[in-house]
């Protein structure tokens, strides 16, 4: 199954000159779908995840499925503001400004093996942000998991996430 | 399993007097989400869904392990200006102004059976903003699910979704 074939590309979304990855059109295809989190789960079978770690919004829709598909606790990353307990943050650089996301404080223990979600990596920046929060956590250990790996562009950030086993359902 | 010793209740949050229902401390129990989602998919097992429509964002995590349990496409409901191609968008009443959410225009189809999602069924605003949007679709049948139900909240809204057969996990 090619799952390439199945993500609309949008021209000029959200901005002139970028090639927008629609992946709503995935999502909606039942096989497709049911594909994605089937050939993650696969990747990532015998690693012993307790947790997977999904960014917000677009990341809890697979990351929600291979929580239980992989028989794990699923734990939200939000933007601050969002989560109504006690948290811990971790703010990163955009190309203009800066972001914060949060997770629990008890959402995580040192005993848990992590599987981060997203559903894009692009220049690496949420995804770095989401690896700092899970270690200050502690956690056993990581792991990464996206549905498009945008590899053209390449940089600092993304070198850092290259020590962790890192698995892409399609690449640009 | 009793899931409703894993929802954490918030005094005070997000405001005076609410009593927030935090669905987090279920999610993070991988016993307790797994439980959840075949719950869910047990009571409409038989009933042809062929898509899941959930609602952003805490809607969007069991939403996408449901479509995945019953081999169904998920379609995201989105704040308005979220979703990059063509949408159709339903306003709705918020105790001070309103809100809107929308869908890809090409995400169902006269012959799909819908599950809409969410988390939590209070005032019943969203579910029957969702309601109308899949209307609007001419979609064959709609269910709907939800992890919490407010019972003690009772208006209009909620009379209107009585026609619909609904499931809740757990009911306050």
């Amino acid at each position: 199954m090619d799952l390439k074939q199945y993500i609309r590309e949008i021209p000029d979304y959200p901005e002139k000159g970028v090639n927008f990855k629609d992946i709503t059109t995935l999502l909606k295809d039942g096989d497709a779908f049911k594909a994605v989190v089937d050939q993650v789960c696969s990747h990532f079978e015998g690693r012993g995840i307790t947790k997977v770690v999904s960014l917000e919004s677009r990341g809890f829709i697979v990351g929600g499925a291979l929580a239980y598909h992989l028989e794990a606790g699923f734990v939200p990353a939000r933007k601050k503001g969002k989560l109504p307990a006690e948290t811990i943050e971790q703010t990163y650089e955009l190309e203009y400004g800066t972001d914060t996301i949060e997770v629990h404080l008890d959402a995580l223990c040192e005993d848990d093996v992590v599987l981060i979600h997203d559903d894009l990596l692009a220049t690496g920046g949420t995804a770095l942000a989401a690896l700092k929060l899970v270690q200050k956590m502690k956690v056993k250990q990581v792991f990464f998991s996206f549905i498009c790996d945008l590899k053209f562009i390449e940089n600092g950030n993304k070198a850092l996430l290259d020590e962790y086993e890192t698995h892409s359902v399609v690449t640009y």
